[in-house]
């Protein structure tokens, strides 16, 4: 809302400020608000005399300022020069759709190519053509930035394939399907912090450098300082410190005190992978409730927290899904229209097993019951269940960590864990209920020499002990999930993996 | 609102979730909704003969169920056992405030102890006294989790220093200034992605891991794999990695094609430090804006944003924020209401220097013009300009990092960067207009032997290069200033520094 004051005198500014502040706390609507914004502008414009107004393309393409002299800003979509006119298209990134500029053939420049920066000032009008709700009748335009299209590694008749773009991590953001991925994932990140806003979780920011080894597994990185100051003997943190794996048991912290914590951030693994489904540095969802009474608690919470941010994300970002969903994986929409109209399904492992059991196909890696399922398993639960996502709950006790909850059955002994599996991804969440028994867990963690490394998550049931239990959601799946992109690496500002870390 | 639906049998739990949807469709007001949610429940309750309702506590204590049966549960912060009744009061982290519990004698228990978890059946009442709006009348106190009070390190009627809780990781969230804290500071975030939201700003996920040095200090964390799988020879991304100092190179690639972007998220100094300022990790909100024609435009977003978070916290905060303003920094509120209530006054450099030159105060460090800005100089600004947040411009061109913009003025040779300094912290946020002219920047790259390691970054001005600046804040800093809290490891759920690493 402040971009369009940078020309208008100051006086004039004062009263737009005042009158925003006013509009703002009387309209809960952003677009009546808008339309009474331009009534005003109007009047001020008569005041000053022609100054144009500062929009953005998005407000532009709205409508909102029809017949009234704008200025726009972005880069050069397209340039197509006729006898009498000029036709260019212009996008700053608010909106996946570009301007179009009208303009007189004088106005031609051989600097306006695909990719230069400009500053156009004209007339909004309704457009003669039906592409288009509205163009600019530009009166004139500069060239603020240039860009040589023989250097540009885009070329503006090109369709870039996303492996060629990946390559180039400083441009891509300049292509229109990775600018409107990141538009989905600015709106898909709003849409979850949201979700769990409305429902009362209070947020924490879980630490990336920690001192724990969450899973006790080997595929941690180190901390240490690289500057001189610090010898090779001396410990920074004065104890061995790692990039996070997850959140889960600094969230199990706060959930002795508030009854339901969320974080969403940067989770790291050292694996030596070069997996479409895996990355060294990937952003997490993780939540953690108390006084939960079964997997239930949690599915629900996963459940709701995906349809809810899908809905937003396909209400807000009609035009950017639409992209992948038309020229990016043609047809994924009735994919995710199924998820979203349908209740996920919930079998138990030990259902999954006799389901892979009975198939007729033939697996590589065992189906017995105790094994872990595989890609090639998750794959054919989640077609058997009509290419649903599928929760998959109480996992053998052996397969998982210490913290999940022992159910104390047998002879089949299982822990209250839940897996969400989905189409195209698989596991996009896993969760469990998290011991909360002081003995049980204090054997477990004696069994695995572990008692005095989690002396304090012991504390933890010590004093004040809940049954609780939480989940992680990938959010890079997620995306991947909703949009049919196959490959991780796309769905992500800056990928990192095994041999690439790029800027 | 999804905790209470846990004891209404199934086909009631369908009816109650159709009328969550529809009322959420209709109503954007929740306090609506919830008016209308409780006057279908009490319905529902007829029917179902008796099932309590699950109740927040924060909801218990809005009185929206008065003379409900409910269920509350959380954490014991209180216990007075009486001749004929036994007082509780019941947190769970959804408000400062508990919830009283009243009960017959008979129901307490021995088990009953200051931070032991309970579950409360009883019917919500109006309470007689004036401190609490509601109280509940207990039919069934069912302790969930023991807290043996002599081990528990927390005691009943002892204040606990800020020193002593932190000590104490795991368990300081279950005091009251820090559960309020961290209510704050979920409110602090999600009020600051929301002023970016509503100004059009693309969310960026900017990197935790880098490979770029973005300030060329000493000051970077390593980042190695731990496991066995890499030798010591082998560099896991094949170049060397750090932790990120700054989001500020990646949100410039990203301004080339938003022309609003920002990121919030985690950075990282790896200093010998352990001042009540400096944290090794600590959080960070950083904008980048295109288009811009002057400081102004920065200034202009710095000062919004603060006073639009500022007004969000204090509105939505009220019981939590006061705990600060009277017990922990009393007056504060004062400070605190002129920041928002006056301009924040803009001085060059220049004149800072003038400024303190012509103080009579004594200084430690020198006041020429050329030299830094020391703490106690900030210090003095900020008193002499009304103890009101002061931005100070134009700092002198050899001061500022290579991607500052050339003022190109003499002989006093500056660039256009502004620090925001603010009352008992010193430098909050920190920015400056980009230099986005080719020949300068590959000038001074090349000065400095870094043409190489940022052709990358050139590129960016190669191709439609515009205009732009861009700023961070520091966000512990920020929670320091507005709640008057001393110490930076106080505001953040688990600060790191240097030889602490704590969980």
């Amino acid at each position: 809302m402040f971009g369009f004051r940078s020309f208008i005198p100051w006086e004039v500014s004062k009263l737009v400020a005042m009158f925003q502040a006013a509009a703002q706390t009387v309209f809960v609507s952003s677009a009546a608000a808008s339309v009474y914004r331009s009534v005003f502008l109007v009047g001020c414009r008569r005041y000053c005399k022609k100054i144009p107004t500062k929009l953005r393309i998005s407000e532009a393409l709205s409508g909102a300022e029809l017949g009234a002299e704008v200025k726009v800003q972005g880069w050069v979509r397209s340039v197509r020069p006729q006898k009498n006119n000029i036709f260019l298209h212009v996008n700053d990134g608010s909106s996946l759709q570009s301007l179009q500029i009208v303009g007189q053939a004088k106005l031609n420049d051989p600097l306006l190519t695909f990719g230069s920066a400009v500053e156009v000032t004209g007339i909004l009008k309704k457009s003669p053509h039906q592409k288009q709700p509205v163009e600019l009748e530009a009166e004139q335009i500069r060239v603020v930035g240039e860009c040589n299209p023989v250097d540009f590694p885009f070329k503006i008749k090109d369709r870039h394939s996303l492996e060629y773009t990946r390559q180039l991590p400083h441009l891509r953001c300049r292509t229109n399907a990775f600018s409107s991925l990141l538009r989905i994932r600015s709106e898909a990140t709003a849409a979850i912090h949201s979700y769990f806003k409305n429902n009362g979780f209070v947020q924490i920011h879980t630490p990336i450098i920690t001192s724990n080894d969450c899973e006790g597994a080997g595929e941690l990185f180190k901390v240490e300082p690289s500057g001189p100051d610090f010898s090779d003997d001396e410990e920074f943190f004065s104890v061995p410190a790692f990039l996070t794996v997850s959140g889960q048991l600094h969230l199990e912290v706060m959930s002795g005190a508030f009854s339901r914590v969320y974080t969403f951030g940067p989770t790291f693994r050292a694996e030596n992978s070069q997996s479409r489904r895996h990355l060294a540095e990937f952003f997490m969802v993780e939540a953690e409730i108390s006084f939960t009474e079964s997997l239930d608690d949690l599915t629900k919470v996963m459940e709701d927290m995906f349809r809810s941010a899908t809905e937003h994300v396909m209400a807000r970002c009609v035009e950017d899904v639409d992209l992948f969903h038309r020229h990016v994986t043609p047809g994924h929409r009735d994919a995710v229209e199924a998820m979203l109209n349908k209740s996920f399904p919930v079998i138990t492992y030990t259902e999954a097993i006799d389901i892979l059991n009975r198939s007729s196909e033939r697996f590589t890696f065992p189906t017995d019951w105790g094994c872990d399922l595989m890609t090639e398993h998750e794959k054919h639960l989640v077609k058997h269940c009509g290419n649903l996502p599928v929760f998959v709950t109480d996992y053998p006790y052996d397969l998982k960590p210490f913290y999940a909850r022992d159910n104390q059955d047998h002879p089949r002994h299982t822990a209250a864990a839940v897996d969400l599996l989905v189409p195209g991804v698989g596991e996009l969440c896993g969760g469990s209920l998290r011991e909360e028994r002081l003995n049980l867990l204090m054997a477990r963690l004696k069994q695995a020499g572990l008692e005095d490394t989690y002396s304090w998550y012991l504390d933890l049931r010590r004093f004040g002990s809940v049954p609780h239990g939480g989940f992680g959601l990938g959010f890079e799946r997620y995306l991947q999930c909703i949009l049919g992109v196959d490959n991780i690496k796309d769905v992500i500002p800056f990928p990192r993996f095994s041999h690439s870390c790029m800027l």
